[in-house]
């Protein structure tokens, strides 16, 4: 297959990292999502542990760290910035998908990039994130929790990148997950098959 | 098949309005574009050649209206406005696709309404107006005509509409039309089956 690289952005909680699993396996290719934050150690110096504690938070504001009087880039930054060098470098080397991480933003005008977006619905989204993930809010309050994810996504990526998160034209597909895993993963696998003319 | 609408919108030379036309033949459904002005004249009184004039035009502004003394709504608020009920009937009676016109926006929240966009690059864009449109600008400057019509486009949603024009979000699914036009309504016709269980 032509050396083609698969962008995931997704709402939390959509599904969109087993989708881009599932996709990625599909096409035949490698997949990149929490196994990109150990080449990040790589490149940055950090170690793993500190680079997954910092993984896709917005950097605290400017004030704050003018107020501690910081010399240097906060963390956060320097983990984008050799984010940004792992994912360029995995765009140089071989066909792959990557989830989340501004990775459309950061391959942006180079050929060969694809860029997919899941969405679900809030509830369907609540019930994944409740049944599916496992996961348990503080207070058990799945809607704040959910709002509150969908909020530091936004913010994280309208920190890193220069443009608005979740523009449609963005993207060269989206797809509501309600379809299911599979199904979804399955169309977009059928589109990016055409783009690429297999 | 299970009553559904298609909403379809789309980017200014994208070929939506053909994908659209494509989709509701092989869904075997009602197609409605410049088939909807005669309904909206029929339902606002206006004749068909004033709705049509006014079609998907944006409202001067308050200002202009409150200079010219006006006591009455704007055509354009009245137009959209009768368009808004023919679309609520059309939902209450048929399947069918409805290109443009905010439908996605005058639907919001009904059962059984999918929302589909239509988008592709710039250049895929001026392209197509350009070659198989056959539209002619004024001064050949294709470029500005087309970046023009974007505007027109959003002001027109964003007037109408209570939310920003093109937000990920809001659609089911969303295609870049660069795999071509019949390949686009297969793919959306599939993901349409997948959604209602057919």
């Amino acid at each position: 297959m032509k050396k083609t690289v698969i962008t995931v952005s997704r709402e939390y909680g959509s599904g969109g990292r087993l989708i881009g699993r599932k996709l990625a396996e599909e096409l035949g290719i490698a997949f990149y999502d929490g196994e990109l934050l150990s080449l990040v150690a790589k490149e940055s110096g950090y170690t793993e542990e500190f680079v997954r504690r910092n993984d896709q938070k917005k950097t605290q504001s400017l004030l704050y760290h003018l107020y501690i009087g910081s010399q240097i880039l906060p963390a956060s930054d320097m983990i984008f910035i050799a984010q940004s060098r792992v994912i360029k470098d995995l765009y140089s080397k071989e066909s792959c998908v990557i989830v989340g991480r501004c990775a459309d933003y950061v391959l942006r005008g180079c050929e060969g990039v694809i860029n997919v977006f899941v969405t679900a619905p809030f509830e369907s989204r609540l019930a994944r994130v409740r049944d599916e993930y496992g996961e348990q809010p503080d207070n058990g309050n799945y809607r704040a929790y959910l709002t509150k994810k969908d909020k530091n996504r936004i913010a994280y990526y309208n920190y890193f990148a220069d443009d608005a998160w979740g523009k449609v034209q963005t993207y060269d597909i989206s797809v509501n997950s309600d379809i299911g895993i599979d199904k979804s993963a399955d169309l977009l696998a059928q589109y990016i098959k055409e783009r690429i003319g297999e």
